[in-house]
């Protein structure tokens, strides 16, 4: 990406490995995020461009000479930013703060909308699927690397509990994720506020049993009728602007969780009165996917999940920037990219 | 309260019972808060002016009709706000949300700094106290009023665990009391970043391991060396400045969490990238102190803590106006009212 609107399919030096710890993957699958397109809609003009892409799938076809976990054949998944398995954070499952780690596309490090990847720490960052790499599940599959487990994390964040009411602010792929995600919570009522009749019909399959698609103080007032006059015990905040935000927290019930995982486009948190006076947590924040892969595979495996239905458009390398195009356009949810 | 500075000692009409839920208590001990002095410094000219004092012991004098749980006699503390103790929000600790309950000194509801209150809600609102009126351990007893309360608030809120590590920004009373229910909860390293060692000296027997008296950029870095480099688990934002709280991120350990009792002098929380890029939770907000006192009460009552060595002068009500002005000009840390 060389600016806003301005992505580039090109040519670079081939992937390869320079650290023993390093892993050589071909990528059978990646996706575009929707926090790409922030950079899409903001990014000043460079002549460097970056490195584009999170969020993929492949197969293993070098190790360095210290990998011990992965080899070459295996298909696996990456989780949104690598992280070497062993220190501190990644320990208490925050390899988003991994002491060693860092993101896809940044400088030096490959982005996953590309053909291959040189993976940095390997062996903490990659997680062998036991599928063949063209399997069916692939798109639901490829959700653990980033937006499933971010729908998941922003259900933690908001303290999903079973039986309990759950408000879910933005209709794109995170949010529609975090609505499956509250659900295999056992959240009793989940309200999502969206405007676009695709998507919050997709939310009904998923799980939603409400939804809101007025927006600002009507839909504040929409969600309290829905509950009792109280609002919800835990909020979901998948968009990260910050009016989104501030309709989060006065949705919420006193005493209950924000979990925002929408990329702040904001430097403060508003409503920072009513979250005090009301006792409203705000968590969340970057998904650490690695932490919650394990858990979440058996039920995609299993086929009792279908993250991947979030998907709407498959594109190959050359169609990524039409890709970015549609998703900026609200014509797809989410677009898949199959090298 | 008549304005900035402006404190006067005035009768009113004698407090009385007005519903059978009401409780009439005359006062024994009251206290000027923190909180308190926002006001002090920035209340705008008033006719009517505002009843002050939201902390109190006392005894019971008449109870009405339909009050059963405190009789004629008891001596009695009250929490920072009446609640009516059967409401959704107060059956889940939340008293301060309580669907009928509201602060004193509102309209129509009397101060804590005076002679008499009548108390709304009695049955809700008030704990017994197994105590003379007089008892030595009056001032820590009236801590659960707020302030020990408050910091134990805090404590919840960031998350304190035992053997962990435990920053506390601000060392007026809550910041003392942070520190007191920090020890309680078993942190292993308890920072505390103040200025005045006369306060300082205190936290320190009230278990602090560490003091930091430098502000901003210097007391992160002082602090990151206390701390591996990484930040404190818990951080008890116990000041409501802007400053204070973005201290209190900067000095929060990735994956932490903030618990933030200082009444916010800022309408929206800084840093919210920060606290969004490291997954810091941002909890606290005003204490249910009444879902508190039975938890505290036996560690006062059996002597382990002294949370009422935060008082360092005690007036009577004529004092009042010079109390407020001795914690204004931080000659007092925090003032008793004996009326």
């Amino acid at each position: 990406m060389y600016g806003a609107g301005d992505v580039r399919v090109q040519e670079v030096p081939d992937a390869a490995i320079s650290e023993p710890t390093d892993a050589l993957v071909r990528v059978t699958r990646a996706c575009i995020c929707g926090s790409d397109l922030w950079p899409y809609k903001s990014m000043p003009a460079s002549e460097e461009g970056a490195r584009m892409g999170h969020e993929f799938i492949g197969v293993v076809e070098e190790v360095g000479s210290s990998v011990a976990t992965v080899r070459r054949g295996d298909v696996v998944v990456a989780p949104f930013v690598y992280s070497d398995g062993t220190c501190q954070f990644c320990e208490e499952g925050l390899q988003t703060s991994c002491t060693n780690g860092g993101f896809w596309g940044a400088s030096g490090v490959d982005g996953g909308q590309g053909e291959a990847v040189r993976i940095p720490q390997a062996d903490g960052t990659l997680v062998v699927l036991p599928v063949a790499e063209d399997d069916a599940l692939m798109p639901s599959l490829l959700t653990l690397s980033d937006v499933f487990a971010t729908g998941h994390h922003a259900a933690l964040g908001a303290r999903v509990q079973a039986g309990k009411t759950v408000a879910v602010v933005g209709d794109g792929a995170d949010g529609l994720c975090g609505v499956m995600a509250a659900k295999r919570r056992g959240a009793e009522q989940i309200i999502i506020l969206g405007r676009h009749a695709d998507r919050t019909d997709l939310a009904r399959d998923f799980g939603a049993t409400d939804v809101v698609a007025e927006r600002g103080k009507e839909a504040v007032t929409r969600v309290r009728e829905l509950t009792g006059g109280v609002g919800a015990h835990s909020v979901l905040e998948c968009v990260g602007m910050d009016d989104a935000f501030t309709t989060a927290v006065k949705i919420a019930r006193s005493g209950g969780a924000v979990g925002r995982v929408g990329v702040p486009q904001y430097g403060a948190l508003p409503a920072a009165r009513d979250t005090f006076l009301r006792n409203i947590t705000v968590s969340g924040g970057i998904a650490p996917a690695r932490a919650y892969i394990e858990e979440l595979l058996p039920d995609v495996l299993e086929g009792r999940l279908e993250p991947g239905r979030v998907f709407d458009r498959t594109v190959d390398l050359d169609g990524v920037p039409a890709g970015y195009k549609a998703m900026d356009d609200r014509d797809s949810i989410k677009v898949m990219v199959k090298p």
